[in-house]
């Protein structure tokens, strides 16, 4: 078991430089797998899993153990608002979908994970 | 008591109707009842209890057991700013006011509310 | 022993503003040695370390007991890209630089730190 544990919280596309760059640099601070890191995505910054610079960013860390997890609702809204539709084919493999991304949050913390929104 | 319980933090107005959406989208995932929510205003944010639109959609909100806080500093700073002034007249009468909100942020976590910033 | 414990993150130079505001209030709320309040800075964040009216505002607080704290690989970024270089020389003396805030903020939380993000 990690002795860290952390959910990022990303509910802006533009927020997920900097939120990928806080894992990286939490990896490099205290080794691959010494940290249980969860990057959760809701709202607008769902979109980030159709896009292909950032996916290759994620994949990178997905490969080193971070989760990443796109919130239900957001992706929903997303195709209704005629933003960009990810069905389960179109999202990078790694994409962990959760029904709603609020309700993750509240639960990871109370499981003891940080909760950093960068 | 709840299972779940969140402080969500708002201290910017434009931040509102995505913390509005998280608290429907928790209530809708978990039941009505099954969460305790803590909606926190501070700085600007607190000019939302004066807005018509928005309180009606708290109101609805605040009948399903949601606590509406606001920061009596931020209450008092708007109207010194000439933005708006909210005296107890023309409150909500469901939005509660707490002399400092960010001792209320720091208390709620400590009691084992988690923390979300929408 | 204090009683309230809280890390305030601060990762965008505008929100120093919000941030010294709420330290304020919260000292002010609480009386002063009442809460072990840390204000951590990274990315662009860590610019106002060379910002003199911020620097004056910070100094008032850091001798209430605020404790500063900066990313070190945020200040690296920030010379590197040609923003500020501020070696230790040229930081105010109140300021502590760690590694990593990103796991600064997680090792806080898990010592019993609430967690405000302005």
């Amino acid at each position: 078991m990690s002795e860290l544990k952390v959910v990022i919280h990303v509910n802006d596309p533009d927020r997920w430089k900097k939120a990928l760059g806080n894992i990286r640099n939490l990896i490099k601070d205290v080794g691959e797998g010494k940290a249980d890191i969860v990057a959760l995505a809701n709202g607008s910054a769902v979109t980030a899993f159709g896009n292909t610079e950032l996916i290759e960013a994620m994949k990178t860390l997905a490969e080193q153990g971070v989760h990443f997890i796109a919130c239900r609702n957001s992706l929903k809204n997303m195709c209704a608002e005629g933003v960009i539709c990810l069905s389960e084919n179109e999202r990078p493999s790694f994409v962990v979908v959760t029904p709603a991304g609020i309700t993750e949050l509240v639960k990871r913390q109370h499981q003891g994970y940080a909760y950093v929104k960068p």
